[in-house]
This record gives C-alpha cells, structure tokens and sequence, in this order.
C-alpha cells in the first residue's frame, strides 16, 4: 500500500512494534539518548527482532524528529472497499467513513488519520492521486496509521456511490454548506467528506453528496486548517452518538 | 510584540492590508502568478502603500510558500491582560480566552490562532517563554493573527489567578481530566487551558484550574495534536453557548 516501508521517532516505531505491521528492523543511534529507547530494545528482544546501533550519518536522509530512531517495515495491511463489511462488523456502532477529497499536506493527513483513530472512525478512504503519502504521515498521525483501515481508491466517487447503496448517508464539508454540522443528526450510518486545502470539494464529489454542512465561522477568517475541521466534526459525531449532553452541574459557578 | 515584521504569502499579505497592522511595503516577484495579486495591487493603491517587484533571489531568505510575495510592516498593536476588560466589552457574549502553556511548533500556534479566531475566542494568552514565535505562526494563522488578540505574558498562572478574581471558571484540558469536556456547561465566562505538545499541562497550572477535562480517546493513539483538541473543545463551548442541538431531521433516512 505505501512504497515506504521506513518508520522513524520513538513513538511511530514503538507503535508499529506493537501494531499489526511486520518490524523487520530497529535502528538505533549510538549515543543518543539510549535511556529512552530502553522499551523499544526490550520489545524488540521479546518479538525477536534485529536491533543495530548506527552513526549519526545513518540519519541524515530522514526528516528532523527522527529522534535517532528508524525501523524497517514490512507493508501495512492492505485495505479495499470490499474490506468494509468486515472492518465494521462487530464495532456496536453504525459505520462512521471519513473520505478525503485530496489533502496534499503530509502532516494534514497525519493529524487526521491521528484524528480519526482516536475518535473511533472505522475507515479512512482517500483518493489514490492527489493524497499526500510518506513517512511524514506515519509519523505525525502518532501510530495511528498503524490501527487505522486507511483505503486508497482510484475513484472517490465510485465510494460514494457504494456507500450510499449500503444506507450510508453521505455529508460534504465546506465553507457554503447547507446548515450548521450540529443540526444534523449523526447517528445512523455516516460517511464524512472534507476537501482539499484550500479548494475544498470538487464540483462533482459536492454533487454526489446527501447533504452539505459547514462549520460556523464567526470571525474574519474564512476557514479552518482541514486537520481542525476533521476534528470539530468528528468529536461532533461521537458526542451525539454517545448520547452526551452537558450536566446541570456546579461548573461555571467558580 | 513581536519582532519579525515581515509577511509572506498571498493570504497573509491581503489580511494584513485589510486588517489593523500597518503595511509599510508590499514585495511582488517579477513575472509569478501576477494575475493571483492583482486585488493586493488595488488594495495597495487605494491604502498609498508603496509596492516593488523583485527579482525571485528576495525570497531565498523566506520559508516555502510566499507565492513571490512579502510585506514588511509595522508590529502588531501589542495587548497585556489589562486590556481584557476593554477586548470583551460589546462582544455580547461572556468572556472565552483560550491560554496556552507552551506551544512550541509554530504550525500548531498558527493553527489554533485561526481556530481562535474563527470561533469567537476573545483573546488568546501564551507565555513569554516557551512559545513559537516568527512568521511561520502569522502565516499558518491564515491571517487571524491581525484580527484576533494575543496577550504574551510572563506567567501564565498570574493571569489564571486574575481571571478566576474576574469569576472567569477556568478548565485545563488534559489526557486524564476529570470529565469529558462535553459533561461541562461553558455557557458562563470561561477560559480554557492547553498544555504544549507531548508534556501537556504542567502541575502548578493543572493546579490552578477549576476543573480538568479531557477528550474521550476511543482507539489506541493517546492524545490528539493539540491544534485539533483546541478546535474540539471551543467549538463544543459555541455550540453549547448557541443553544443548538441536533434537529429530529430529514438525515440519515438516506
């Protein structure tokens, strides 16, 4: 699924050797901040995985963060749309999809897949052009990309189309949208949409939505970053699904 | 306030001409998407604001993505926690600040800035010390920071003391707080704290704050980046403060 199979930092690589994606590797640079990497050394050692110390130089083609710490990987798990039946069965909730309309941005992406993972989303689908890719996604979705489904597509329309077939209700993200996010109801199966940076939804993918909704913008700018935009609307989704109201509580007596 | 007083970027550069930072010169790239800044042109003669064309090697000093486009300005009007009082007067809303206790990544910063902004927040306050400054924050802000006001202080916890005096409640949000942040009511004057990337809170804040609450986190990773916590939290508190509820809708019958 990716064409990188490279992990760096602490915590990614700790993730994946916990997380279903195959460690071949761990390496480690001698001298640097040995203490903290003490748990990865001994998860290695209980899975039986290969650990070498290397230079500094070993580093110099990752991105900054790599912390002195890189690993080896086989693939991810490789998921298509026929994977959602039984991504979903057994969640004891309705299906929840966030598809992506093109984010470029690597660390967009990152905080989104982070997102999703943490707010129960059971599948992530982006288009397989126009998505950012990389380690910078691995490392800033925190693990994450290490649990989440994430499913690449050639066509996000045709998703569309399928999920609709299957009783998903589908809503598009954008500046004009028809109502405020939370006046929908969410409850039911839900299939979020949000666009590019910048461009936001394309003509056609708007189209083929069920309804549009837009977050309230009381300010002068006229958007947010998408990785906020994703979160706003998610935990949005979760907190109806939970059922959540505020308490007649003794806050805000302070 | 701050002491880069330079712009970059299309956005960045058109918020400032139309926000309440004086420009003093704008810079265009000889030949680069001239057709993109032709509103910057007319803004620019109707303001008498002075602009150059340069050749490409200007920017070499810049960060990726000025799009051929600068602006040197004046500093940003600079706030201090007395001018609390006069920011939230008319607002015809209670007090909302959003404090911040160390944010390192001048992304983030930007990022919530924009959020901020966006939903009404009346003042963001960070530190001195231990928080991004430069243009990255100005230009990941997408503008906002020329509307929204920022209060650097030296200490955070004086300024939690002197809002609680103001009988402002003051909540920290944090991985184990003692709630999830949609049980509160936030419809009364409120100001909400936010620890820095991976260290969150520290204790002595922690301490300071009324309540401590924390977003439900149903996968594996262990926190969300903190400019996606920031946008859950304050847009909960407007929903909660717009009185909106989902409506028994048409949705989800689709």
């Amino acid at each position: 699924m990716r064409d990188v199979n490279w992990l760096h930092g602490l915590n990614p690589v700790k993730e994946a050797l916990r997380g279903k994606r195959k460690v071949i590797e761990v390496y480690l640079q001698r001298g640097k901040s040995e203490g903290s990497k003490r748990e990865v050394l001994s998860l290695c050692a209980s899975l039986g995985i290969k650990t070498s110390y290397v230079d500094r130089s070993f580093f110099s083609s990752f991105p900054k963060g790599h912390q002195g710490i890189a690993a080896r990987t086989g693939s991810l798990r490789s998921y298509s749309l026929h994977d959602l039946k039984e991504i979903t069965t057994g969640r004891g909730a309705p299906p929840l999809y966030l598809l992506l309309d093109g984010i470029v941005d690597p660390r967009n992406l990152g905080a989104i897949i982070r997102t999703a993972e943490a707010a129960g989303i059971h599948a992530v689908i982006t288009e397989k052009r126009r998505t950012a890719t990389g380690e910078t996604v691995a490392k800033t979705s925190a693990g994450a990309l290490e649990y989440l489904p994430l499913i690449r597509v050639p066509n996000i329309k045709h998703a569309i189309k399928l999920m609709k077939e299957e009783g998903v209700t589908v809503f598009g993200a954008e500046a004009d949208g028809e109502r405020d996010y939370w006046s929908f109801d969410f409850r039911g199966p839900v299939a979020l949409i949000l666009g590019s940076e910048g461009k936001g939804l394309r003509e056609t993918v708007r189209k083929a939505c069920d309804y549009t909704l837009r977050i309230p913008l009381l300010g002068r700018v006229g958007s947010l970053n998408v990785a906020v935009a994703a979160g706003v609307l998610v935990y949005e989704i979760l907190r109806q699904r939970q059922g959540k109201e505020a308490e007649s509580s003794p806050s805000n007596q302070g």
